[in-house]
């Protein structure tokens, strides 16, 4: 099998603001570095065979305070990066519901049939992080790896590990420096953890629910 | 919304040892007693408005030690006790092999096919389960419940909360004195958590695969 552990990177600067970034490209907040430095004391007693991570800030900053107690490269992999959000990108939660009112009820409710204007659909990151699942399947065999990655492309990713269609989007929490572990088997793959965070303590913030 | 903290039984006597129990009743091993009470301690902080739990031995001794903290009754509900294994109950998971041989290649492959001799079929749990869990949302919508079950049904419930068929059944990963939490929405339900067991440190045991 293959252990996967999948990691939503820290808090970014924008998080915390409730502002949408998709390809956007701000840094972990000062709360978001020391969340990443205790996620990344917690993975010193984990076996971890490879390190994935969006090319983003956000998401290789998280993934080098893992790979430095490890002596392991982060490999930039882009079929893990967030949505691209289109014209939401850099707006704030309440300007789009004003601005794309429908869309961003159809974002909440109807996932799986968005198309961003100027971005991605939500099936084409489906397509991607389905494609980079079973890479890693096969590369990776018999190891451990972590994936850094985004909201949007990790509950892609649950809905891909367990054949469900996007319509179950939104059924997974995905707080800022969780990891989740799946393993992969030959015929099924199983979440055997999700969103966990015990490590941050009063570190932890609970994720704003339509980011 | 409820939240819904679902909790598996600390070890039982017959967990070490690969046991199928069912509806046998032994009680908690000397190192689940220290689990479940840690994992009292854990909820100590949250906030839980009813304690059900499926009346056997190991679940009803693990709720009390959640219940002793918050002046609640545990509520004992037999929607949440374990399948009835049948004939193979009180038998070690290696005589299951070799006396059942095609039921248990059946049980982990096609687990929604599986009807136990003189016991119960999944998805005769899967009905009591998803019974259970309507009732759970009519009668404590807004607060917080917790339910200390067994395996077997509480991965219905995962299959039945995220609205997919039993044949995701093994697609959740479900250890002793673990829980898991469950935003149970009007239009749907979300896995905020899955087999949380941070509490346990040197105490947790990797749950048996087929059990």
């Amino acid at each position: 099998m293959v252990k996967l552990y999948l990691i939503r990177h820290a808090e970014s600067e924008w998080n915390p603001i409730g502002r949408y970034q998709g390809l956007l490209d701000p840094d972990l907040s000062e709360r978001g570095k020391e969340q990443a430095r205790r996620l990344g004391e917690y993975f010193k007693d984990i076996d971890i065979h490879a390190i994935y991570s969006s090319p983003l800030k956000r998401t290789m900053n998280t993934a080098l305070e893992i790979a430095r107690h490890k002596g392991l490269e982060v490999v930039p992999e882009k079929r893990v990066i967030e949505i691209d959000h289109g014209v939401w990108s850099g707006l704030l939660v309440d300007e789009v519901k004003k601005l794309y009112a429908e869309q961003f009820r159809q974002w909440l409710e109807e996932p799986h049939n968005v198309r961003f204007e100027k971005g991605e659909s939500l099936e084409e990151v489906y397509n991607r992080v389905r494609e980079f699942l079973e890479y890693v399947k096969e590369k990776h065999w018999g190891q451990a790896v972590a994936v850094v990655s985004h909201t949007v492309p990790m509950r892609a990713m649950y809905c891909a590990l367990l054949k469900v269609d996007l319509s179950k989007f939104w059924s997974f929490g995905c707080d800022n420096a969780s990891y989740s572990l799946v393993h992969m088997e030959r015929d099924r793959n199983v979440i055997m953890r999700l969103n966990i965070t015990c490590y941050l303590g009063d570190l932890y913030v609970e994720a704003h629910k339509a980011l």
